[in-house]
């Protein structure tokens, strides 16, 4: 058996380096996934940047990830029963690993806030195995859930989606965005692009994007936005009179940030009317603190707002259900401006940080 | 017919004086009220301080009152329909006048945000009529409601819980206390003392009050909390880890901020468990920013924080009811530690600033 | 002034006549509507068939409406607080008069339920006044509150939608549609076509409709379903299995049922899978009991079953502001399919009766 | 090691049986329980007069138990992460297994519609293992969660809350019982009266149960019912008319139907008001068809009905916390009338089915 090639990340700031490592080892309900597309996310800089405290360098990155099942042993299903073959293309929950005994998973029923959740391509060592999507073979131990790609979603507009498509599902279901809202996202990576889809999905009246570079409001409008302000060409003041302009003075019903600028949260704070509800979507590292005034902008305008923190399978498959039925109506697969190998992970990276291009895949070859 | 005597507040800072004025006139559907109590009130300090904006001074403050029916023309009804007398002893609501025609009103339903909304004793002047409490005789326009305290509450328990009353009912509401909820209620003042009897009344498993003086959070544990915490005598990380200690080191379920001090926001947010409720009400005037790691306090904490804005007459049937039943458990009677004739209103106000007593009512006698 | 032409009803069974009234006299805050189009709908068969108890014969049909502002005294202004002028075409909210002061108007915030509720065309006698739209004229009376057409929204397209729309609108609200979810509707007529429409709009990944006849189901398509059942062609078993057919065997998340027959609000509790929701808005009159297994379909299953009655202010705004924006995506338009004079208004409801078409309009003309 | 004694139920209607079997053998994760009480619940005699079905008879009954751990191999802990250790006496997850990998499981997050889930004493055969509670010993394999009763919380009050104690708290919260509401409780059986002491902790204003015969009745009200109707001497028209009297002429905002027999359902229907909420708990096996009017009850009413099945660990937790702190105020433990040896388990049983007793319990002894 041939050995499997990996961009590993050995520590923070330090060059990635292709590495081979054995070919994992079936147990019963494990699979082996031949990895087709693995995303490069803005996380993927962070960890690289060493900005995410408690990572096991060297790690393997790539936390979402397809694949065609190469071998299993045993049986696994999917949630309808139905068995997986060698040969299937299926997407795997990278978020996994939730304990099924704690508070969170029992009894409070939000199994993101897990303490023994674990996450591909972030929380585990290279040494713990195959772990990670930017290498030839990834590894599904029993326990983790695979989801069958629907007829008709190719893997492509998948990984166009990404880690931002599950997130951004998980915000506007947090959201609970209604027929008729009006609804700005800010921030027009692809958290914000995928929020902006599923929030005109869920039957906004109007979607307000708000972010730069341009490139990117050009793909906010193609995902649906019916307007886009640059956060490069207008100040706040001049886009806060401009999202009341469109409100009838109000402002909007629901503001989801997905930018991740600490300022951004305050900004979304008073981009909402009164009542209205912010979602806080986009903070996942810590970029520092934002200063509010909390009379007027929680009390006075009885606010709601909502953190979000990452997804569990109900989003992941929710998202993939709803984007396999969407995916000519909103171009995700557009997202992905260019892939890289093994070889050129690196060069993916820096390219994603300096954001060059809207969203990276590795595509491991073999 | 002899005049009305009442105390007015003729500017920030300057003395209350005794002014007369006439009895008001009625029309169909109107009602004067002949003063039992009205409550002195931590706003009422704002006003005087002139920390509100737009107070149209000189003022007759006094925004919680009850009286007897001392006269009424044609017909007002309870909303059960049931006619009102004059003798009756009813509260009315000091905030009316929602117009029933705006965005707030009529789609989001949240009255509360009306932009034409009024309350007694704040947004009127002493021009406008006999529209604040301190007085000997309040006027009741037509569309004002009055609410007919339930058989058995004395006009002397619902002017103790007096604004706190419905404003921590609505707060409660807001917070969703459910059945078995650990709830720490940050605050010993008005808000705070009821906010932890309708903490307890809604199924809390625990409630615990953080607050001082000493003898607020005596008064917070006649009030039903089991257990309190003195601002004065404990750093804020050392409540916090004592809160920890309580709930399996993850924090409380829900926390109802009734303080005032901006920190007060963040600390409740670092006092919820991932996943909770922060409800913010004790932020009523501005008391400036209050700067939080919105990473680490909304994001990955997956807090829901509600802002929490006055009341509508729900609030108020619901709290009345509700304290009508359960006079006997919770001692809001006592919370109006001393009584005040018209002419002592300066000295109530000075009292209640100085926090020498937990609250005041004028009695305007006559 | 000329006289007013109306349709009259004189009583159950009688045949309608035209007569003539005085044009309506202002009051401040009043208006009068030159009539474009008044619906006829199954609710003015049931009128005609005597079903409905409490109706003060004789009467002017027609509860939904669209003109344009022939006189009008005082201001009007509507929700965003801009005065209406002459000539703006405007809807009325046939639904009005809440009281504004009983326990369902201000503490269950149900004013669907408020007893003192009015409906135009329903509940007032052609003595009240030109309170229906079956007329050449409609008085706007203070109070009731009038809707501007939204720019492009043709009455046209209003009318098309009517009464369905606004009951649809709810009946989708009521039912917490969710991004992803599997939606049956049962029934075909207007409220049917529009419950569709707004399912699609909530994010539905796919609406199945269950009617009669197969003109309905074809515009039941064209108005967003992914696939029809007609009930003259398939049994009710067979309906089920193709159901959970398509939904992994297990049912459909949300059934609205807007069709009339009881036996359909027990079918509808089959088609939902467990833990799904039921709403029920099509038992608009009494036509019957049902008789279901609570056991299997209530306690065991989980199920949510959700009545809806009647809408309010929020239910039209909203309504109205999403039909303008999607009146391209969803042909309204077409759902009038024949235009009647005030002469022709028995022919209409025959029409209607014998559902010869999908809705009628009288067009009253001068 | 000694043989376990039992009390088998060979088949439906056959004599209760005492047989032994071998100990349980321990594997990781896994542990015996020396069984202190096991109840004997109206379930147990539908199991006896075979009224559920699918059940692998001949089987050891007793769904609800609690013990001392007599033995346990490797580590479980309790959801604190607190290790249990022999001698800690533990209740133990009646229903468990839910699969954690379908539809329900992951997706709608309704686990208690897992078509893997497996209860004690009713899903398991005798030849499964000592899978029921009326035997000396309870095994309980790795996966089936335990719950440390809390300090304070005696055996005794833990069994006469029992399988109602935990029925009753999931119905509570799907009611969404409020501050203030009246809540009406119909039927006054274990389930019924826990439903009451819940309805009054989550804040009822009013709770009146409605039932039989008279001992259950002053049972209910020393559980914390306000008022008691009794079904054996009054009929359903004045037990409507008084609810409708106590709540001014509108129905109950809450009722619990905890009863069983279907027309409970109906009734349940028309003593809710307008627009209140019915949860439906009580018919747990097939007691009929129920016929209601659709239009009156469902639609006109803008009712909403809620299905209420089984429980999950959340409602255990809750439950049994609450019952900890609130044992003092409501006598759970008086719910016991009479313990019944191993010997006497049919005898028990006769006299649930009698209802000459409140609650029965075996108490295994040895």
């Amino acid at each position: 058996m041939s050995a499997v090639r990996a961009a590993v990340m050995p520590a923070p700031g330090a060059p990635i380096e292709l590495r081979e490592y054995p070919e994992p080892r079936l147990t019963a309900g494990s699979a082996v996934l031949a990895t087709l597309y693995s995303e490069v996310c803005g996380t993927d800089v962070h960890l690289w940047r060493g900005r995410l405290s408690g990572v096991p360098y060297p790690i393997i990155p790539g936390h979402v990830s397809v694949g065609r099942i190469a071998a299993l042993r045993g049986e696994l299903r999917d949630i309808d029963g139905v068995p997986f073959r060698e040969g299937d293309v299926a997407a795997f929950l990278d978020v996994h690993g939730s304990c099924g005994a704690c508070y969170y998973c029992l009894v409070a029923k939000q199994t993101t806030r897990c303490p023994r959740r674990k996450v591909y391509g972030i929380t585990y060592g290279a040494a713990d195995g195959l772990l990670g999507g930017w290498t030839e073979r990834i590894w599904i131990p029993p326990g983790v859930k695979l989801i069958r790609l629907p007829d008709g979603l190719t893997p492509e507009t998948y990984i166009g989606g990404g880690c931002g498509l599950v997130t951004a599902f998980h915000a506007v279901q947090r959201a609970g965005v209604r027929l008729g809202d009006f609804v700005v996202v800010l921030g027009a990576g692809p958290v914000g692009q995928s929020a902006i889809a599923f929030s005109v999905l869920s039957g906004a009246d109007q979607v307000l994007a708000i972010g730069a570079p341009d490139e990117r409001l050009q793909a906010a409008r193609r995902m649906g936005a019916d307007a886009t302000l640059s956060i490069d060409a207008m100040p706040h003041a001049e886009r806060l009179a401009a999202v009341r302009e469109r409100t009838g003075g109000r402002g909007a019903d629901v503001v989801i940030e997905a930018a991740g600028a600490p300022e951004a949260v305050v900004q979304g704070a008073e981009l909402c009317r009164d009542g209205g509800v912010l979602v806080v979507a986009g903070q996942y590292t810590d970029n520092g603190d934002a200063s509010w005034n909390v009379h007027a902008l929680l009390n006075r305008k009885h606010l709601e707002v909502r953190g979000c923190w990452g997804c569990d399978f109900s989003h992941f498959y929710g998202a993939i259900q709803v984007q396999a039925r969407q995916q000519h109506r909103f171009p995700w697969k557009d997202q992905v401006t260019r892939s890289f190998t093994l070889d050129q992970a690196e060069q993916a990276l820096r390219a994603v940080e300096a954001r060059t291009l809207l969203k990276a895949a590795i595509v491991p070859g073999r």
